[in-house]
Order: C-alpha cells, then sequence, then structure tokens
C-alpha cells in the first residue's frame, strides 16, 4: 500500500460522527463548523520515540496515549475537545504497526467523541503530533492566569502513578497486578473533561499536571501573578506509591510527570458547594492548600513548619 | 535559558496583529473568534530535517519555507489563512539556531497576516510541524473534487523551479545569479493567496501542487471521478529550465514537485474572463488542458499524439 492508499485505509475509515464536520480527510484541508457564541480553541503537541514513549511499546497504546494527553489540554481550559489532526512521522510505511495505531486512535476518539479530520504521513524518526481543536461558549474559558489571594488550591485525583510506573518498568519483583495497574495508569490517562461543566462555572484557574504538579502550578501562579501555599498531608498520593516508595511518596506526587490530573483555583467560600457537586458528579477532588499574595511556592507539614518549595518537573532539554 | 524563556523570548514576542485572537502562546490551548457565517479550515504538515530540507539550510529559510507549504494548502482551498500553531522538535536548545528561526518565521507570518498563536517545543530529531488554520464563507471552499468534464484545466505560473533547483544544489559551474533565482524558488515558494477570491468565485476545483503537476492533478482527477487531456505546449515551463535541461524540461515541469503553484478548473465558458481578472489581477494563469470523462491522465503534443500520462511525483516511502 502507498501513503495514500494507507491514509484512506486506515485513517479514512474512522468513521466521522459529528455534525459539524464539513470536510474531512482528503483535500488540502479540512473544514469544520464553528457555532456562533462559542470560542474555538487550539492545542498542539508531539510525542517523539525513545522520550514520550518507548519505540516498542504497543502502537494501540502510543496512539491512545497521544490522543489523551491532547485531550487535556482541552479539559484544562475547560473546553469541549472536538476535532484533531494528525501529523503522523514513521521511519517506514509498516501495515502491522499503523494497524494498532489506528485502532487506538479510534477507540480514543470514540470515547471522547472527536473526529479526526485530518493529517499528514512523513517518513522520518517516529513522532506523534496531534492538534487538537474544542470548544468553549465566548468568554467563558479558564485560563491559567485568574487565581486570586485566598483561592483553594485543588486537584483532580491522586497523583504520581505515572512517575511510579516508569521506575519500576523494569523492576521485575513487582506483581503483574500492580504493574498491570501503573501502566495503565501511564498509557491510558484519563483526562478529566468531566469536570469541564464544574470548572467553567466556578473555578477561577486551572492548568493540567503534565509536567509535575509542583511545576504546573508554579506555571499557573506565575501566570496570575501570586504564590501558593501547600498543606503536605493534603496532597492526594497515588496509593501504589505508599506500598512502592514510601519516603518519597510526596515527593513523586509532586514533581512526577504524565498525571493528566487537573490542577485548578476556585473561590473559598465556593469550596464547599464545589466538592458537593464534584463528589454527586463522581469526580471527586482535593483541595491541597491555598493561593497567595507572596510570589513563589511554599509547602507546610502537619507540625505547621513551612518550607519553600522548588517547582521540579519534567523538562524537554 | 531554559524551554519556557526561551519560547516566551523567541516566540511569544513575535506580534500578534489579528483582532480575532483571544489568547495566544502560553496557556494549554489558544483561543480564535470565527466569525458567523464562515467555516474553519485546517491543515497541518511536518517537514523532516534531511527529507524536506537540509539541516545545514539557514534556519531562517527552514521557518519561512515551511509556513509557506502550510499557506499553500488554505490557497488551494480558496480560504485565508489566519493563524497558525508550531510543534518544533529540536535536538538541543540552540540559541543561534532559534533566533533566525523565529525571525523566518515571523517575518512570513506578517507577510501573510497571520497569528502564530500556539505551539510545544519537544526533544527529539529535526522537525518541524504546522498547522494552519484559515477561514472562508460557508459553503464557498473549493475542494479537489468537483471538476467536471469540459472544464479547462489551469495553472498558477510556471513549473518545475523547485525540483531543478534540486537537481543542481551542489553544480558548481552554475552561475550565482542562476543559483540564487533557483534557491528563492526553492526556499521561498510564494503560496498564491492573491488567487484565492478568484478560485472561489469561478473554479470548480482546486489543489496545490506540492507533489508534481501530473500527481496533484491525478489527486484532483480521482476525486472528481474525471480524466484530464493536457496539452504539452501550454504547460508553461520555468524559463531556467530550458537553458539547462532542455529535453527533459516538460518532465520536470511534470513532475517535479514544491512549486507550490495552483492547479484549478473552470467552465470553459468562464475562461476568457477568468483570464482577464487574472491577469488584470497581476496574477497570469496558464491552461493547459480539459478535463474529460474517461478516468487517468493524458498528454498531447504538437503532432496531436495522445500519449498516457502516468502520475509521477514526489512519494513519502
Amino acid at each position: 500500500m502507498d501513503e495514500f492508499t494507507l491514509i484512506d485505509h486506515f485513517f479514512k475509515a474512522i468513521p466521522l460522527r459529528r455534525q459539524d464536520v464539513l470536510l474531512g480527510i482528503g483535500d488540502d484541508a479540512a473544514s469544520v463548523q464553528v457555532p456562533p457564541g462559542y470560542e474555538l480553541l487550539v492545542s498542539t503537541d508531539t510525542l517523539v520515540s525513545g522520550i514520550h514513549f518507548l519505540p516498542d511499546w504497543n502502537p494501540y497504546d502510543i496512539a491512545f496515549r497521544s490522543l489523551m494527553v491532547n485531550i487535556s489540554d482541552m479539559a484544562a481550559m475547560a473546553a469541549e475537545p472536538c476535532w484533531v489532526t494528525l501529523a503522523l512521522t514513521l521511519p517506514e510505511l509498516n501495515q502491522s504497526w499503523l494497524e494498532p495505531f489506528a485502532k487506538g486512535l479510534g477507540d480514543g476518539l470514540q470515547q471522547y467523541h472527536i473526529d479526526l479530520i485530518g493529517g499528514d504521513i512523513t517518513q522520518g524518526p517516529l513522532a506523534i503530533n496531534l492538534t487538537i481543536l474544542g470548544l468553549a461558549p465566548k468568554g467563558r474559558l479558564i485560563k491559567r492566569e485568574g487565581a486570586k489571594p485566598g483561592d483553594v488550591i485543588l486537584v483532580s485525583g491522586p497523583l504520581g502513578a505515572a512517575a511510579l510506573a516508569i521506575q519500576l518498568l523494569s523492576d521485575k519483583t513487582v506483581p503483574v497486578k500492580d504493574r498491570e495497574e501503573l501502566m495503565a495508569k501511564l498509557l491510558a490517562p484519563k483526562p478529566r473533561t468531566d469536570l469541564i461543566h464544574l470548572l467553567r462555572t466556578q473555578a477561577t484557574a486551572a492548568i493540567d499536571i503534565s509536567d509535575g504538579l509542583s511545576a504546573d502550578l508554579n506555571h499557573l501562579c506565575v501566570a496570575g501573578r501570586v504564590g501558593a501555599c501547600l498543606t503536605k498531608e493534603a496532597i492526594p498520593v497515588y496509593p501504589l506509591l505508599n506500598k512502592y516508595l514510601k519516603d518519597k511518596a510526596v515527593d513523586l506526587a509532586l514533581t512526577g510527570g504524565d498525571d493528566y490530573e487537573l490542577c485548578f483555583t476556585l473561590p473559598a467560600k465556593q469550596l464547599d458547594s464545589f466538592m458537593q457537586a464534584a463528589s454527586l458528579a463522581n469526580s471527586p477532588c482535593y483541595p491541597i492548600g491555598f493561593i497567595e499574595k507572596d510570589k513563589g511556592l511554599r509547602i507546610k507539614s502537619a507540625n505547621n513548619i513551612c518550607e519553600t518549595l522548588i517547582p521540579t518537573g519534567y523538562t524537554h532539554f
């Protein structure tokens, strides 16, 4: 199969389910309809073999995870993910690689009601670029900036599982059950689109935790020209961290990337009603500290000692 | 400089000039406003080092050319290019490489009144991915499909310069003046946004010539379930081809990629008025043949002998 047959066979074959796609794969560009009263959100991410995933991973997982990473950027803006384009760089046209890759992509798209509208296949070192487009009612985005002193800081779930998965990747002493649980967290993160509506009505700022909580919270604070103080005991740690790395559990929860939970802020007086609504929606969230006027990050232990927290997380270079 | 400082310094510094950008670089996603009554067009292209450009090219040229290639996809749809995202994969954070790269990108964006709204920088083998977004009045796109038997086929300019540039790249016998002229065609193709309005009102189908005239015309014919017959003598050949490769000039014009002229079709009865309008707009176009009901491509020489034309052009694999 040549490049064009292959695109038709594997990617054009992924069904279009949205009514707002006017022109899909196969022309010089795709076309979609943005409804009046909405803003168009755009985000792009490249995942490189050997850096963001390992070349021997199942192509299904590589595709699925790449999509989830991109969807998370939309969730972080409280925007509905709608459409993606795929720019795939491949060393060779390998059908047995492409088949599971397209399946993983197609399954992810279906789960989140997103359409693949276009793309590009190029020869070169394996890398996957996705550009995701989404919608939000005009003026209703939640940005990184916007957190105010006194706001509560929350995270949407326990942290550190993906980082632990990477640490234990080649540790054969870990029981299969635990290993599978952790690998599922690394390979198939669940972007928190379930929180979009709650965030849109209540959050003052939001970011997704891709580089690590402390690094991403720092981005949020820098954008808002504020600081933050966290309560160490309040940080939700993924349970298996306490089993395998108890001493470093909180550290890993603070610095480990790839969790794709959300970190966001709320006015303190809304906390109770938010927690109730989140719990009702089966999306429990965890208050972990407060925004402060003083810039920089701090962390408070049970003994009330407040220490400076150096934002540490994934850096690309 | 770390990744984030560098993005601010080189890319966030490129001025936003459009009123419709609601949120630019620096958040989890960018946001733009699509006006009512318009469709949103999306196209993505990756350019890989060693395949689409050489690593020792001036980074200014690499950026400028990458942008032009993307803009051309919008011109081919008769859509106005508006916004781009950049996903840059770099082996290392090299400021002396990034500075001219950002300058080339910035200059190209300014020339075409496009804003850079977001991006991603990743470590890995050098590659540039751009996703371009554009606008067209609803239902007024020109697609690849749509050509009807009897339609005239036109191209927007002489062909083969970029292919000749590649052939003569290392030929030291070529005078500097000619070499510079050819390299300019290769490095700084001019996407034909000047034709957008004319195409929108008159063309039945359009495609940009990125892979080569015969290959791209074949895409247009396959999409429209039609065929085509070209007149060999009518194909506009870039003048220097006759100087350096006279015997292969038409072949190179038919098969050489990277010209980024447009190939499009019109109802025959509109040809005269179109040619007049195009000439008035200082955008002369060249009728090169007709769409026919019989599928496949054919080419007719001066002696009226009609031969099958095998579509040949750039393939990625």
